[in-house]
């Protein structure tokens, strides 16, 4: 079932549309001559993650899906027990690189969104702006999917390493989209 | 163009369609019969938002085209440019109405994916908090909208009553989505 996981790689696809979005409200426009070439590059950075994080909505149903297959293995002799174990383990593993990866990309779209909102099209500022609040809001449910998998890992280290990256990138994120949201607020 | 309106729109369904998952893997399930009542009553209110959010999607654009449609009002005459300042004030009336709707719909939401968190099938917490996550994004995002508008508004009571408003629905939501990521994250 499509949960959580896919959620969030939706979101973040929707944050990266928007900032291309932005992007395409300021190329080749008057007035915008100087940041022309940087919203360019900001433009194909976008789109790259919204293509990637696009295919993460499918990638997530799939790992989840072998997580499930995993726990339905036979445990009937103590070597079925054992294989069940390994391939849940494995599957969890699978399963925590999926919302590493959309965490990842989610927070690149939280800077290119920043990016897109303070040197973008003034009157679509707002839109970067609901941009980076999506992508954030796909980092933090990524992460919540994380964690979830990291509670039920044998491998502490490959556990504690992603909550570890995790932390970085929702600390940096969320300060990026506090300072914009201030920006955008202040206006009116 | 639908921009970070109709994409606020769009997160907030999300939010109430993983809160209306997690209720439907809860409800008739055994060990959750004491919450059955109280996550079919969370079920009936999620669904009543998604289908009001999933509207809004588009009469965000209508709202948005409304406005461009007076801005293009002739403004050649003393009397057209009245009509027109008169047509965009209303046109941005009617805009700032969709994002405010929003705003109400994605903070009840949030409130929903609390109970649906908190009261559902635990197997299914991180989806819930996905959905708490998804609709407070919906909500951050609308009041961005709202901001735009109200800088361009002179009925500045209206503009200032529906700033105040905003201000409570985001200090609550938030609040609440801090605790539930502090329970979501505690357990691994």
């Amino acid at each position: 079932m499509p949960g959580g996981g896919s959620a969030a790689a939706v979101m973040g696809a929707m944050g990266a549309a928007l900032v291309s979005m932005v992007c395409r409200l300021t190329i080749g426009r008057k007035g915008y001559e100087a940041v022309d070439a940087e919203l360019r590059a900001v433009l194909d950075e976008a789109e790259a993650w919204r293509a990637r994080l696009s295919d993460m909505v499918r990638a997530d149903v799939e790992a989840y899906d072998a997580v499930l297959a995993a726990y339905r293995l036979p445990k009937d002799t103590a070597e079925q027990a054992v294989a069940r174990t390994d391939a849940v383990q494995a599957a969890l593993h699978g399963a925590t690189e999926v919302p590493m990866a959309c965490a990842r990309g989610s927070a690149a779209v939280v800077v290119l969104a920043r990016r897109a909102a303070e040197k973008g099209n003034r009157t679509a500022a707002g839109d970067a702006g609901a941009g980076a609040l999506a992508a954030l809001a796909a980092l933090r449910a990524s992460a919540l999917n994380v964690h979830a998998n990291a509670a039920r890992m044998t491998d502490r280290v490959y556990a504690s390493a992603a909550l570890a990256e995790l932390e970085v990138l929702l600390a940096d994120a969320a300060l990026r989209v506090e300072e914009l949201w201030q920006l955008l607020t202040a206006r009116a």
